[in-house]
């Protein structure tokens, strides 16, 4: 690690420019030669719709796919800005790495799902947009467990790994299996988060200057721009994908309900734990969202309002303490050092998910959901034709195994990959700090004496940057 | 009240775990007693809808439904970050009582509204929870008017009675009486802003401290974001819950035509009355919606683009106008503290709003609206199937007067609860500070000054808080 | 100049108020006069739609009308907050000139396309709600390049004479010569930004204090939310108004590819040009967005996917080849000061897109499209019925030097007018900054020394300015 740090060289000038034109240039190559618009965005459309446009799924998907859309950019770019002097990269490699991935994504969750046989092009509309969006959240989960302390190029590396894997795993659970997981509790966040942590625990800095990994107070309100976008659309993330009609609406309403309920819950542990009874920034920011993630696998599934408001009430209270008493020790005692707090947030309200959406799907019957409905939502067609509720159940606990190697495993690997040290990570002093990859606006000390003098009004923070150089 | 100074003490370890607890247990068992997933959120939907599914009620309301949330969530959270140091409180403390508020509001609301008499179970969807997100509207306007000066338990209370009350006057006004009054001009506007004023009066502070009742230059741009995501979704808010087709496709452009009118005289105003033609930001982030909330109750009635444009052109003048001249004088004269100017945006111009209702309504005539246009949104079916459009107007002239009743008995109650001496509210001198009920990140001066000598770039805000314990 | 200078009185208290009550009376009589509810929202529809409800234009245009919305006020608004002391003019006259501006679209657009011969009215509904914005747009764009620069009064006279300039531009280019422009990368893109370019060149400023024109790290972070939101929902922009069912399907899709395309590139080209690798926020918040710029004329077609991330790669390219090289020229040989860079935002990607634009249509075949896409895409109905693919091409190109034609020759002329002295513009060393115009909440020196020994937690930013005054 000292032979590492030594040759460390965090000036992007060659590597970043080149990994993204390398990158971006296959993907236009491979977009060439796959990618095609499906029969509801192909201009052939009309010829046999010209009276039921309003059919297009583009109508059916398209406000949730903007509610996602808004979390994955706004919800988790923002969320990350709660760092002192961070909130640049927090925020600007977001987008980098989120605009990148959703484009790898379409390739690789097409060639595993959308692929016409005939041509051999994959066919995309929204929902293709939907999920890759869904794809990309898992690396960007990964990403607020290495917050502070990774390159922009390692975040990219981790990205490309990261969609491959989260389409090679979401292939085997959702269509070998045929788990449903419509908002993702196993293949999102269970993946995201320990593959986050696996990489995170393989990139241990014990000599970590912790001095900048801190708020201050206008980061921890910008923060919660991220936090109340994530919020507020997590029900049109958990019912994006669900089946039309009902199958939306209930996973909607599940959603929003067992939110509400950890927002409650999360506030008073928080109270409970701190001295004073004093609420805690870190835990509204992050433990009143588990309640949705906890909602993943079962919010499409007739778990009943009740049966939601206890999940959120459960996870707003572990997740809260998780916060409190097992970040410290997963630092302390296993070496991960969880910027965010992804295991409290994705981590175990992601398997308390699977766990709930296994239980519910177990105890499915014809008098709950009518023999239609059950067929229609766990899709007990061609295959699986003859699976019973119970069986469903046994496929839904394996599914969370599977979606937990593949995080383990996987971010291992990678963790191994981005040790390398050529990829220009900051040097431990300078970790969560933003003026290693940015030209970040300088305070000049003699112009601010003089401003203060002057009666500026602000004086600490003036600059004289222009705006284009 | 110099008593109750001297036992006042802001710890919150026991009280607020102990009520949020209470609460959400209490949710848990109603909600398992009581909510049902209506027909269109039903796995049994399929049975007889397999070919429509997208007339599921879902795809009419979501997108609205969506707006609305943000602007719950969002758009008062954000609009009460205005003053320098309260910033927490004012997205947190909203976060919190609007999440437990609308578990209680489905509850409430159902009862009176959604009760299925056969099995006494609360059916649910998603009008449901936009009627909800209303609901805690008129609390969180309440929140405006004690914004800095009340404990989150005193909150929590304000929300449950409130709430309760809503559910009550509601009912009356708009089921007992027929009244319409779809973007709630009365129903939700005034009530909420006479319940938070009969409150602030009740809990008046002759020595208060205000000088952190101010903005900073930065708390002031994050208020910006409030305002404009409640402006540009109010169009959404007032027509969320009209009759599906014209209904809501009129409910929002007269919203969003009154809108546009009243930044334009708030501006002017503002100019004219500032020494030096200066503007104010208060005006700028509050009277502009003045015209959102005038339209709540004739949105949906043909009141005309140009009746839209005179409502809002004389709201954006009265709103900034009361910010101006009345605002003092409430203080000095009626002792009302109203830290928002809920009296300015919500108050006036939801009477505003109710009276215009009330004359459109009484204006209404089958030649511009056809006999079954009459019918239709008036809902002159039933009981009232023989009302004429001038006894609408006249009932309609009524409901403004229930709404204002409730809120101001209402308010008057609350605040004497709410003065009882053990809810943990702030003393005089620590008003408007978010110190006492959350974990501020700290300055340490020490550091400042070493740092600001090493020529560091951000030297005020330094601080070494972890971000989690 | 200098004559000019000494008469200059930035004092807003007459001239601000009577322009907005002026203007705003105006549109009361004329909204009176012309505008009244299309079919869709008049209380008439159910006369014959009492069934057919979910066809209201309402549930097509509705969301995206809503994104399209985001983008003009939070969009734009924050986009230019940038600046270290200029956000209160950014946000606040953005959202003053927008909402001014679309009163007067409503009426211009519809004099020239909405307007019932019969009876001389003009007839409004959510696709006159979506263009309105589309052409305030348009001024918005203009105003980045005078930003800092100019007073409210100038803004509302460049909206008034802009918004006018557009409607006869859109009605040449759309309606006569039948070009297709659904994201108006020509009539919004280029008009904009030749209109605000040829302003700021008559306006140059020689001596200008360039001290405030750049940014600090909060007000940075402010300008994301900005360029986040117009990012996430350009691909709305671009579908907006497309023909519903495939066309708005497939116009979204391409905006969204282009987008992700061009996050990369700029990313890239910004480490390469700066040094040390080092990223510029100015670009990421800029150059970015070029893509959907890019695309808003080409989105509807047949572009390919492939295609519209070629577009998007290079546009990210020279957008930010145009912040490093081209703006530092355009002001140093052409006298052109253009604040926020919109030449290379707006200016070289609009002329792209409407060169991409005016390419794909020219290939447009019968194999690709069908012969009812075609005729459907490219409205080769009624006079139009015989133009051929490639002559459609040729009216693209038309429209790109008809729109450019009217920026540079209509923003001399405005530019000209604003020269006057009397419309109370900031001087030379006033300009980039809010005090002038604003009530901005002021340090009292003292008092901070005071709060900062007594160990106040925030003590550069306490100031007393009561809420309301």
């Amino acid at each position: 690690m000292s032979l590492f740090d030594g040759l460390k060289n965090t000036d992007m000038r060659v590597k970043l420019p080149v990994v993204c034109f390398i990158w971006e240039l296959a993907m236009i190559i491979l977009f060439g030669v796959f990618i095609r618009y499906n029969p509801q965005a192909d201009a052939h459309y009309i010829v046999n719709n010209s009276n039921t446009t309003y059919l297009n799924e583009f109508y059916f998907r398209y406000p949730s796919f903007q509610d996602v859309h808004v979390m994955i950019f706004v919800g988790f770019g923002f969320l990350m800005t709660f760092l002192q002097r961070y909130s640049f990269s927090a925020v600007g490699f977001n987008f980098l790495v989120a605009a990148f991935g959703i484009q790898w994504a379409l390739l690789m969750q097409g060639w595993f799902g959308s692929l016409d046989y005939s041509t051999g092009k994959i066919l995309i509309g929204v929902e293709n947009l939907i999920n890759a969006d869904f794809c990309v959240a898992s690396c960007l989960i990964a990403y607020g467990g290495v917050l502070g302390k990774t390159s922009p190029v390692q975040l990219m590396i981790m990205t490309l790994i990261g969609v491959t894997l989260y389409a090679v795993e979401e292939y085997i659970i959702l269509t070998l299996l045929n788990v449903r997981d419509a908002g993702g509790s196993m293949v999102i966040h269970i993946f995201g988060a320990y593959y986050g942590l696996a990489i995170s625990r393989v990139l241990y800095r014990p000599k970590l200057n912790q001095e900048k990994n801190g708020s201050v107070y206008h980061s921890d309100v910008f923060a919660m721009i991220g936090t109340l976008f994530l919020w507020l659309f997590w029900p049109s993330f958990n019912s994006a994908i669900s089946n039309t009609g009902d199958g939306q609406h209930r996973a909607m309403i599940n959603t929003y309900v067992s939110l509400s309920s950890s927002v409650v819950t999360a506030v008073a542990i928080s109270s409970l734990t701190q001295k004073k009874g004093k609420l805690d920034m870190v835990h509204i920011q992050n433990a009143t969202l588990a309640g949705g993630v906890a909602m993943g696998t079962a919010s499409e599934m007739m778990v009943s309002c009740y049966g939601a408001l206890i999940v959120g009430f459960c996870c707003g209270i572990i997740s809260t303490l998780g916060f409190v008493y097992l970040t410290p020790l997963l630092e302390s005692k296993l070496h991960i050092q969880d910027t965010c707090g992804i295991h409290n947030l994705h981590g175990m309200p992601g398997l308390i998910g699977g766990i709930v959406g296994a239980i519910t799907a177990a105890a499915a019957s014809e008098a709950v959901y009518s023999r239609e409905g059950l067929v229609s939502l766990f899709n007990f067609n061609g295959a699986f034709a003859n699976r019973s509720a119970s069986t469903q159940g046994g496929y839904q606990a394996a599914g969370i195994c599977i979606a937990l190697a593949f995080g383990l495993v996987g971010g291992t690997v990678v963790g191994f990959i981005l040790k390398l040290p050529f990829w220009g990570d900051a040097p431990n002093e300078n970790c969560f700090e933003d003026n290693i990859y940015w030209e970040v606006p300088e305070e000049e000390e003699e112009e601010d004496k003089k401003s203060s003098l002057a009666g500026s009004t602000y004086v600490n923070h003036g600059n004289n940057k222009p705006a284009e150089p």
